[in-house]
């Protein structure tokens, strides 16, 4: 896809230069180390590409890019305080490289620097952008905390795990777009599509990222197969699977989850997953999401071609990028 | 101070209203639960004051009052996590209460709500609004992170310790009167000066903490006398006495610090930091930049009466409130 190599190339030069202030170093430091480890930049990315599609220069929308980067930066870093990660991208996290008073603080003022990049436009424009900002930095504050209740709880149910990934991931996309399209000097009604654009994408996205933890192929994923399952972690899939079983297959599921070969109970829970059709209901609620998607672009009335956005949906559901 | 007590009345009844969604309620109730611990309120005070100083009525400030007190909430929820504190105005602190992981996601979530209402005035003042709340914003993260590698060094300068001062607590009070200054109609010189006026007052401010901190008598001061000399904390007094001492002051100095007995420890620093002038030479400081707040004010223009800012210094200095 040669246009997304263009927007990120322009994207990664504008991430690498130094952004932050040399002093208080164990402040700025962090910042310069975890926005520098990369990653696919495909939020920022598509506020370029849907400012460019409402008929503007991507370059328009080059601080509101920044400011959902710096934002998802934010919530990863203290995410990965939150998950005890050791490792992100393949390297340190932040509290593991340095400790866990400065992930909590450089965190804080990376989410406060976004701000200034949205305020950077005229003060009517700032106003809208704030609105659609905000929102969404409120919703994914209350995913994550709903992705840790769920931890406590023996049973989640489909719609509320489709409410967590919605607000921790989806929305996140949805404002990246409709941020891209205001700036880009799209109408309401279209920056409000391009928004629910995003949404789709992000649910049927995190919805194959359950799907690919299981059945992909490890080189494909970049990492363990079968991650969730042996973390217990309630997914799309395990919910699913759960709905569908007799008490008979109920109790084997219960007997896998308790199997401590790790080879063992990933085999199985593919294998019992499979036979309970939950990834079959899986890959058909990921296609539900992506068509959702594709009808939200449909209905935009620009005149502006949609070729890039429609091949950037299908090509994250590669994932060879 | 009875007009004090007008605002406080009004501001309290602002903040026992709930202002957070029930769910998800591990997200808001800690918010709740911290905001109604209390406090002497003073930044938001500053706001509704500096707004009817320039001649609007109070009312017109609780927003940016909200903004004020919702950041600083924000701030101490961290601060406690960072300084592994068990207790806030005599209660569990919310990382203690819940644990880490909440406290970093509620903090996150009320500082992401302290925007919002700064956005609930028309764009050009938001604007406004913003660029003073937003540099502050940054700022006092800063000076928290120098509070904490001053804890790894074995001296800091007079200067690093009071710009880490001002900016960890002076920046916000007078943020909180130049946005009380700027909804209430003030032109940018006098609301600059309201800033000055709060900067120089917090300097003021937190060297009387200081010397409360060991000079103070337990019941005013509200926790146990020489907190500070046995966490061996560098303040303006242990920088001072260091400066003014020989050799041999050095060496007494040095197995002061070494002393286990607690209350000889604090005694004895007593006795010589008096002898050595640090005592004497942190209340000419205090008193300095107490009069440099007063000057500020003193340079505003405007007609209105000043009594009430002037009575507020004052009476931040007799600490009975």
């Amino acid at each position: 896809m040669k246009s997304l190599a263009t927007y990120s190339a322009y994207l990664e030069s504008a991430l690498q230069q130094d952004h932050f202030p040399a002093q208080p170093a164990n402040l700025y430091d962090p910042l310069r180390y975890f926005l520098q480890l990369g990653g696919k930049r495909m939020r920022p990315m598509l506020s370029l590409m849907a400012c460019k599609f409402a008929g503007n220069d991507m370059e328009k929308a080059l601080p509101v890019a920044l400011a959902v980067e710096y934002f998802h930066n934010f919530s990863l870093i203290h995410d990965d305080i939150m998950d005890a990660a050791p490792l992100r991208r393949g390297q340190a996290t932040v509290h593991e490289k340095w400790n866990t008073n400065i992930a909590i603080l450089s965190g804080d003022v990376l989410l406060v620097k976004a701000y200034d990049y949205l305020a950077s436009y005229d003060a009517d424009t700032f106003q809208q952008l704030f609105k659609v900002f905000n929102r969404t930095a409120v919703e994914v504050c209350e995913g994550q905390q709903m992705d840790m209740d769920f931890e406590q709880l023996s049973e989640v149910s489909e719609s509320a795990y489709l409410e967590m990934i919605r607000l921790k991931t989806s929305v996140l996309l949805g404002c990246a777009l409709q941020m891209g399209g205001i700036v880009g000097g799209a109408v309401q009604k279209d920056a409000q599509l391009l928004y629910e654009f995003g949404e789709q994408l992000g649910l049927a996205f995190q919805i194959q990222d359950d799907i690919l933890d299981l059945f992909g192929e490890s080189a494909q994923v970049g990492k363990q197969i079968g991650g969730d399952v042996l973390a217990n972690k309630k997914t799309l899939l395990s919910i699913s699977a759960k709905r569908a079983a007799s008490p008979e297959q109920l109790a084997a599921l219960q007997e896998i989850e308790n199997t401590t070969n790790p080879q063992i109970k990933v085999e199985r829970t593919q294998k019992i997953y499979t036979e309970l059709g939950a990834r079959a209901y899986c890959e058909a609620q990921m296609e539900y999401h992506h068509n959702q998607a594709l009808n939200a672009l449909e209905n935009i009335e620009l005149p502006n071609s949609k070729a890039e956005l429609i091949e950037l949906a299908n090509f994250l559901f590669t994932r060879a990028y």
